[in-house]
C-alpha cells in the first residue's frame, strides 16, 4: 500500500492545483533498512526510517501515514496523536474493537485530523452512485448486497505469515476476508445506505493449517477464508455480505447492489468506470439497466482528468482521498471516514466475526 | 403454467420423433367452465372437466399433470396415484414438508411414475453446467450460489389471492418466494452440489397488509417477500442463496454460480443460452471467462432445434420435460426430479421458513 | 427452414386465438419419397408430394410456402401465382435481380397475397427498435451498421452442392453471404432507415476451390465468402454492412446499430431478447446505454407469451409472421416484405456484388 | 495532451525504477506567457518558454516532445531534428504524407532517436492481443475490422479553429476523424496485421459550416466528420474500419477486432482491462469467448502496477511510452513507432482521404 499512497500524496498537486496544500514526502520508514533506502530513492522520499518512534518524534513531519498490517495500527496511532501529528490510516481501522476504540479516543482527545483509507469510496462511480442515492431517486430502500471475491489463497502450499502474507496470519491481520474485504463493502454500505442492526454469519476456514513463515511450522490457520453473512439495516432493508478467497475465476470482484422503491443501482471493481442504473420512471417499453461509463466533467471528480470516454483506474482513488484530506484541512471539515466513522464498520466486523463462531444473531453495539 | 405445459406436449413430437409414446391432449380441468372451455378449444383439448376427481376416475387418462396452486397438489396427487395414474406436479411439491411426506408416499405406494416440473435443470446451459460438474472439472467445490430476483410486487395497491395473485395468499401458496422462487434455486444446487445440511435464513415481509381478492378486506400478508439463507453443503462448501419480490429492475433473475478449486461456473436466467466458465487450467496470460453460447448440436437437447449461434427460449425447458419423461416410460428409468428428490428441496425450504422465524440454525432433516 | 416454418403454422393457433384463419398443413412436398413422407408424418402433414407442380395443381390448397434453395423460387413463386395460391417464399426473393422482377410481376399481375421470410423483423427487440425510430426520437439519422458473422465454412474440406450445402453452390444460392446473411441486415436497414441510393463493395472468396458434392469433382466456388460494402442512404446518413462465414467464434452474430442526432439503438442476434438504446435526453450524469429486456406484456407480441423476464427465441419470428400474414388476410393489408419490398433488398444485393465485381461505386436502380 | 504527456515523464521513474534514464522536465512551451507559465508552475517545470525555436536552441535540452496541433509538427519536427535533439512527436505524423516524408527524411539524416506517441499499443491488454497474434495462435487471417467511434460534434452550434477546437479546422488538423481517429485504428491494424494494400473509403462532412473561432466567420467545414473504408491487406485478409464523431452514445469507442482460421481477438477502449479471445482449440462443448481481466503480472507491462484484479486507465499507456523510449536509449533499439513506422499510417490516411474524395480504389504508395 505504500506506493499507491506515495503515488497519490505526488500527483495530487498535478491534478488538483487548486488545493491550498500539497504534500512533501519527507521520510518513509520500514524495518529493514536496504528496502527502505530503495523506496525513498526510488518515491522521492528526503529521508527515511527503520524506527516508526522516530518518525512521530521528528517535527518537519505533520501528517502520519500508517500502511503497515493491521497489528500495528493501534500502537502507532495512539502514539501519533499523542505526538500531535494527523494521521491517514490504512483500513481496516484496527484488528479488535477494543483496539480501534482506543484509537477513536486517542485522536478525539488530541483533536488532530484523522482518516481512513477506505478508498473505494472515492472511485467516481461509487461517489455517483452515493450521489443518486442521496437524491431520494431510489424511494424506500428494500435490499443491498455486496461481495468481494478473490482466488488467490486456494493454492494449499501457500504459507501464512511473514511481509507477503501476513494477510494470512491472524495475530497480524485480526481476522481473514472480514477485516481485509468486507471491511471494504461494509463501509461503503454504511455510507450508502446508513447503519446496520444485526448480523447473522456463517466463516469458514477452508484451508486448516499453513506453513508459518517465521517459524517454518505448519500451524492451524486462524484467519476465515470466507464469509457470509445478511443483516437488517436501520432502514429496514435486508443486507447480504460474502467474502472469500476461494471464488476461482475471480481476481478481485468487488460489487455492490442497492434495490430501492423506484431505481436500482449496482457497481462491480472490475469495470470500475461503470455505474449500473435502472430507473422505474422511465417509459415502460424503453425501461432497462442503463450502464453509465463515468468519465465526463459532470461526474464526481472526472473534471480533473481526461475527456469523455477515457477510463481511470484503480489507484486514482488514492489521489482522490489526498484531495479530499487536504481539502479538509481548508475547510476544517473532517475528511470521512474519520476514525470515528470506521469504528461503526469495525463494530460490525466484530459481530460477523461473533455471529460466525457462535452461530447466532449478533447485534450491533451502539 | 397449462399453457407451458400444453405447448409442452403438442410439441414434443415434432423434435423427438425417436420417442415410442407421444402425448395426446385428453383432457383439460379447470373449475370455471367458460374459461376451460376456450382453452381446450385454444389448445385443442379433445374434452374439459370442471372438477378433477372426474378427469382421475375417466379410464382414457394415464397420467395426469398438476398445474393447480400448491394447496390442491397434495390432494390431487395422492387421488391421482391411488387411480394409478402417472402424475406430473408443478413445483414446489407441496406447501408443507408434512403434505409433501404424503405425496411421496402416496406414489410409492402405487408404484406410480411421477416427476416435478422443476424445468430449468432442462435448459441446455443448465444441463451442460451439471456435466461439466460430473466431469469432475471443478475438483473440490468451496461455493454455491444463487438468487432468484423479481420486482413484480413492490405496489402496496397490488392485492393478495384469487386466481391471478394466489402466489400472494399464504393459504394457497404454502409460503412466499421461497417455495416459488428459491425452490428453483434449491432443487438445482442439491442436483449440482449434492445435499445441505444446515440452513441460517432471514425471511421478510416488507408489505405487512394487501386487500385480500377473495375477502375484499385488507389482511395480513402471510408470505415472505424476501427470503437470503447460508448453508452448509454436505460436501464441505458454503451455499448462499437469495430471493426477493422487491428488487428493482429485476424481472426474473435467476443466476447460480459454483466455484471449484480448479474452474468456476454462473449462469443467468435472463441469457438463458449461455453458460459462463473459468477454467484455472487454460494458459495463464489468456485466462479468464468464457462465456459459451449452448446453442450446438454436441451440447445438451441443441440437436433437435436450430443450428448453431439461434438461441432457444424459456419454454423449451418444459418440452425437453416431456421428452425425458417419455423416454423415461421406455427405459423404465425414474425421471428426476421424482417426488422423492422434490421432497429433499421441500426439507430446506421448510428449515428456512423455520430458520426465518426463530432466527437460529436448521439442521435438514435425513 | 422446413422446420421453422411447420412449427410457425402449428404454433400459431395456440397463441394468437383470436385470429380468424389458422393454418392446415395439407401437403408437404419434397423430391425424395422416404424423407418427404417421414416428415409428413412427424409434423402431422395430412399428404405429402414429389413434385411440386402437383401440390400448386391442387384444389385443396390456398398457399404455398417455398422453402427450397434459391435457385427454385422464381419458377415455383410464378407458377403458384398463376395457380392464384397466396405465396410465402424464404428469403432472399431469387438468386437474381431478373428472377425477382418476373416473380413480382407474376403476383402483382395474379393479385395473389404474398410475402417474404424476412423473419428478423418479427422478434419483438427488432419490432420495437422500428417503432422507437418511427416515434422520431432518434432524430436526424447519421449513422446505420450493421454486420452478420458466421464461422462455419473455414473448414477447407469442407464440399460445396448437394442438400445441405447448396448455400455454397453459385449456381444454386446465386450469391454467397450476400444473399444468404446481408439480405437479412439489408432488408431490416430499409424498414428502419429507407432506400439506399448506392454502394460500394468488396467481396472476398478465401477457399477458391472445393469439392462439388453432386459432380465429386474439385470445382471453383463461385460464392462470395464474405461481402462488406458501405453505402448511402436516401435520408444523407452512411450505411456500413459486412458479412462473412469466416469469423471464428461467430456463429451467426447478426448485429445492427443505429445513431440518431438524440438517440441510438443496437441489437444482437445471439442475445435477441434485448434491445440497447441510449437517449441523449436523459440527465447528463445518469446517461447511458439501456439494456432492454423485451419480454413485457406492453412490448411488441410479448403479451402472447410468458411473464417479464422470460426469454423466447429465433423460431418465435417465424410464429410471428406467420400470425401477421394472417391477420393480413383478414384486413387485406399486405403483409411487409411482399415480394415488391424484397425486390427493393434485391436490388442493393445486386449492385453490391457488381460493385465487388467492378471495384466501383453502384447506384441502386429504382 | 501536454498533461498526459508530462503525467508519463513524471510518473516513470516510480514504476520503472530499473530505467538507466530518468527525464527532466527542463522547459515547457506554449505561445500565451500566462498559460504556460501556469502550467510549468503546476507541474514542476523548471522553466517555459514562449517560442518554440528557442526551447530548441537550448543546449540544457535533450528531448523535445510535439503536443501541438498538427499543422505545426513538421516545422518543429525538422527543426528540432536539425539541433540534433531526439523527438517524441503526437499523432498522427502529420497533416500530409509529403510533410510527413520530410520529417522521416529529417530524422533520419540527423540520426536522432524518435517516435510517435501511438500510445493505445501500450495499454496491456493491447500489447497482449499482439503477442497472441504473433505466436501464431490465429492462424490464416481473414478479417481486420476496427472502429473508433465519438459523438462530441454533433452539436451545429460548436464552432470550428482556435486553440479548444482546432481538430473541426481542417488547415490546422490536415484531416478530420481519419488524422484524429483512425490514424489509431490503421496503426494498430499495421502492427498486428501488417501492411495495407489498397483502400476504398466514403468520407462525409455531416455540419457543413460552423463558425470559425479565429474570424468570428461562419465558414466551410474542411475535415471528414466521418470516413468508412474497406482495405485488403497484405496478408490477404480483408479490412474494415469505420470513424465517426455522431455516433449518439459513444464517447470513445475505439475496437478492433481480428479473426483468424483458429482464434479471434477482440478488444475495446471503454474496457480497456480487458481483452476478448476465442480459441476454437478449446474442446468444443464448452468453447466461448474468454474475456481476459488483463491485470496480472505475467502479462504486459502488469508487474508494474497493482495486484490481479486492479485497473489501470488511459493515462498508463503513455507512461509506458515514455519507458519504452527510455529502455530504447539503453538498448539502441528503436521505439516502434519510429516517424517512418508513422510514415506507413500516414499514406494509408492520404490514400483513404482520396478515396473518398474520388470514389474510388486506391493502392497505397510503397
Amino acid at each position: 500500500m505504500g506506493r499507491t499512497h506515495s503515488n497519490g500524496y505526488k500527483r495530487v498537486g498535478d491534478f488538483f492545483p487548486e488545493l491550498e496544500y500539497r504534500p512533501e514526502l519527507t521520510a518513509v520508514c520500514s524495518r529493514r533498512e536496504d528496502k527502505v533506502q530503495a523506496f525513498a530513492n526510488q518515491w522521492g522520499y528526503k529521508s527515511f526510517e527503520t524506527d516508526w518512534k522516530k518518525v512521530i518524534s521528528r517535527d518537519d513531519i505533520d501528517a502520519i501515514d500508517i500502511c503497515t498490517p493491521n497489528n500495528m495500527h493501534a500502537e502507532i496511532a495512539i502514539a501519533a496523536a499523542q505526538a500531535g501529528k494527523m494521521i491517514l490510516c490504512e483500513k481496516p481501522l484496527s484488528r479488535t474493537l477494543a483496539e480501534g476504540k482506543q484509537m477513536v479516543e486517542a485522536v478525539e482527545k488530541a483533536g488532530v485530523e484523522n482518516t481512513v483509507w477506505y478508498n473505494y469510496r472515492r472511485l467516481p462511480a461509487v461517489t455517483l452512485a452515493k450521489q443518486i442515492i442521496d437524491s431520494g431517486k431510489l424511494g424506500r430502500i428494500f435490499h443491498y448486497r455486496a461481495n468481494f471475491l478473490q482466488d488467490w489463497t486456494i493454492n494449499a502450499a501457500l504459507p501464512q505469515g511473514g511481509e507477503a502474507l501476513w494477510r494470512l496470519d491472524v495475530e497480524a491481520a485480526g481476522s481473514g476476508v472480514t477485516g481485509d474485504l468486507l471491511a471494504h463493502c461494509i463501509d461503503t454500505a454504511i455510507w450508502m445506505n446508513g447503519s446496520i442492526k444485526d448480523v447473522s454469519a456463517v466463516t469458514e476456514t477452508f484451508i486448516k493449517e499453513r506453513v508459518h513463515q517465521e517459524t517454518g511450522q505448519v500451524q492451524k490457520v486462524g484467519i476465515d477464508d470466507a464469509c457470509i453473512f445478511h443483516c437488517h439495516f436501520e432502514n429496514g432493508s435486508l443486507g447480504l455480505f460474502e467474502s472469500t478467497r476461494y471464488a476461482r475465476g475471480h481476481k478481485a470482484l468487488y460489487t455492490f447492489e442497492i434495490n430501492g422503491e423506484h431505481a436500482s443501482i449496482r457497481w462491480d471493481l472490475h469495470d470500475l468506470n461503470k455505474l449500473e442504473f435502472f430507473d422505474y420512471a422511465d417509459d415502460s417499453i424503453v425501461r432497462g439497466w442503463r450502464t453509465i461509463h463515468v468519465t465526463d466533467g459532470d461526474q464526481p471528480y472526472m473534471n480533473k482528468w481526461w475527456v469523455p470516454g477515457l477510463s481511470i483506474g484503480y489507484e486514482h482513488s488514492f489521489v482522490h482521498q489526498v484531495a479530499d484530506f487536504l481539502k479538509s484541512l481548508e475547510t476544517g471539515e473532517q475528511c470521512a471516514p474519520t476514525f470515528k466513522d470506521a469504528l461503526e464498520t469495525q463494530k460490525v466486523c466484530e459481530a460477523v466475526i461473533e455471529s460466525g463462531a457462535s452461530r447466532s444473531w449478533k447485534e450491533i453495539e451502539d
